[in-house]
């Protein structure tokens, strides 16, 4: 049926109907004084969203785009870096680090296990001639929905006293509390398709004041992604290039549900998706990929047994056309990903449960009673 | 009055209805089989837009980003490269060059007139050792609506023999003639807010084999902006990473009426817009910017005389609510620049000359006849 699709995958995720009316107004001129107020809004409603009285500055790009501006300001050639790497984006932090010279040592867990602390503890404890000049942390590693413990790790880079942290925040942003001045984050690096509840164009990157001094050292090459020239303009409420007019009326509109539900809630009803989603999985007898105290707010990934990952998915999204992720290099076949990040609600949660107890049914799976993951569901979102 | 802006700037420019109903549309996966369609079908037609069998690639960036692509993989640090600077976007490709450590020389014309092809010859000619690997051309020099001759430029660049020409097209492509193949074009850059006729947000670069060759020895460093990435999942209708896809919906919808009209319809409807423009401006005593024989078709500066350049876009907004550009830099103040780029008909155009001869009277401008310049624009649109 046309236009009856769902989307419960990482992203991009759902996009609420007052956000794509606003994104379909005509584009004003950029430079025009009232297109400079949207800036001066959009600036202090993401610093709210962030935590922090950082900047926070808006660039042109995806998450991809966020980070490499996160990373590459801050560092120069040869430069020594830890890299968290237990999933894909973690493995493409250490790809982009070395692609740019710089010294990466990757500090690993395995796929669907959170990054040990302890690991980062000894690297930086051991680092008395302070060489490390940052730690790249993704906090939930949309691959596998694994959260790490960046709250420990921070500290231990905390302790270390020079190292810059360099956060991947783009599923856990407006998920999960990333409270960036009280933990002290210098670079957090997110994108507009996740937790904002816009579509994909927009990235965005947080610098702290600690960052803004290694940038004047840092001597990597860069002009498009130049923080220093994103700053000197959002400080006057424009912008050094052309930005994705349309995008930001989006995101006005998102900011100010954001800001009507408030984070404390935002947070609390991402819990609750994922907490119900994960009871009922494991009602349903599928093995969870990552484990409870590790688990993203963002996404949940199933590894199944005795049921084909791609034939689940094939299934919900022929017979209920909902769209769910499947896995991605070794795990392709292996996992199915159900995304429950930004305009996510308890019904929808609900509604992807039923369809995922249906298509077991239609597989003819038999780990589990018949409905017994909505009652899990039910228990959970009951409390 | 609410929503009558009009904008007659060169980016963004006007969005039609039906792309920004488009855009309006929920985001699908964009890792999806219907996606991947659309990737495909984008393709081939940006194929036909850019007149080339070469690569034409998209990337989540502005025009600035887009030009950085082009440039940054196809170099290395210290190579030679001539750049064309007559105006702001000149002067940035070669601020570019800088920051990525290429020895750039730049060739300059005066702003508001075009660079001489013969100080392009004679650095070439010299150039027997071949040291030269590339020069970067802004085409139409969107801060003084002066259209470099770059079929000439390109011939002595294709003479020597080894150099690459790069292109910045962001204000040409989609309203001049720029026969990629047909002219042996390596690398062309342009952005989605120009003549494309969607929002800010993309960016597209075309990619000719000898610039692959070129790539494959640069060693620039490179990870959000590696061409090749983009190539390869281009080739398989993907994207290397998350592709903005509502603009892409957008872009569909505005590529199709691209189609429908033709490119031969399109170029000689930008030049009707701009010979009116320009008959009208003279016929009302103003001073034209840029010479006859090097007009962009794109947008039309003009340095008043007798009258304040900034009291005429001030009264043209507040009366009228039409928005013009300004100078920028060196010319702030003394000019003022009309857009006629993309989605932009011959009434719009009539309209705005409409506006700028009632302006001109509030203002007690007395350096032409009520309706002179009405009178002269409709003269060239009757023909």
């Amino acid at each position: 049926m046309q236009d009856k699709h769902m989307l419960m995958i990482p992203g991009p995720t759902p996009v609420p109907e007052s956000v794509l009316l606003a994104m379909a107004k005509h584009p004003i001129g950029h430079r025009s004084g009232d297109f400079s107020n949207i800036i001066g809004e959009l600036t202090e409603n993401l610093k709210w969203l962030h935590q922090t009285q950082n900047d926070v500055l808006m660039l042109t790009v995806s998450g991809t785009g966020a980070m490499e501006a996160g990373i590459i300001n801050f560092l120069s050639p040869g430069d020594r870096v830890l890299v968290g790497n237990n999933g894909k984006f973690g493995e493409r932090w250490a790809k982009l680090g070395q692609a740019f010279g710089l010294q990466v040592e990757e500090i690993t867990a395995e796929w669907g296990k959170p990054l040990n602390p302890e690991d980062f503890k000894a690297k930086l404890t051991a680092d008395t001639a302070k060489t490390i000049k940052a730690v790249i942390i993704t906090h939930s590693e949309t691959s596998t929905g694994v959260l790490n413990d960046l709250a420990t790790i921070n500290k231990y880079v905390k302790d270390h006293g020079e190292a810059l942290i360099i956060v991947d925040a783009v599923t856990s942003l407006g998920a999960v509390n990333v409270p960036i001045d009280e933990w002290g984050l210098d670079v957090v690096g997110s994108g507009s398709q996740k937790g904002y509840m816009i579509p994909p164009g927009l990235g965005f990157v947080s610098v702290s004041a600690k960052a803004w001094k290694a940038y004047e050292t840092a001597t990597l090459p860069k002009f498009y992604l130049d923080l220093k020239a994103y700053k000197k303009a959002t400080d006057k409420n424009s912008s050094p290039f052309t930005p994705p007019v349309n995008l930001m009326y989006g995101l006005q509109a998102s900011l100010k549900m954001m800001k009507a539900e408030g984070l404390e809630s935002i947070f609390a009803r991402h819990l609750r998706l994922t907490q119900a989603t994960r009871a009922a999985v494991k009602a349903l007898g599928l093995p969870l990929f990552a484990p409870d105290d590790a688990a993203s707010p963002a996404i949940t990934a199933v590894m199944p047994t005795g049921v084909d990952a791609e034939a689940i998915r094939s299934t919900m999204k022929k017979q209920f056309d909902i769209a769910l992720a499947g896995g991605q290099d070794h795990l392709k076949g292996k996992i199915f990903r159900i995304g429950h990040l930004g305009f996510v609600s308890e019904r929808d949660m609900l509604t992807a449960i039923a369809a995922l107890e249906a298509t077991l049914q239609t597989l003819g799976y038999e780990g589990a009673n018949p409905g017994a993951g909505m009652a899990a569901a039910a228990k959970v979102l009951s409390v």
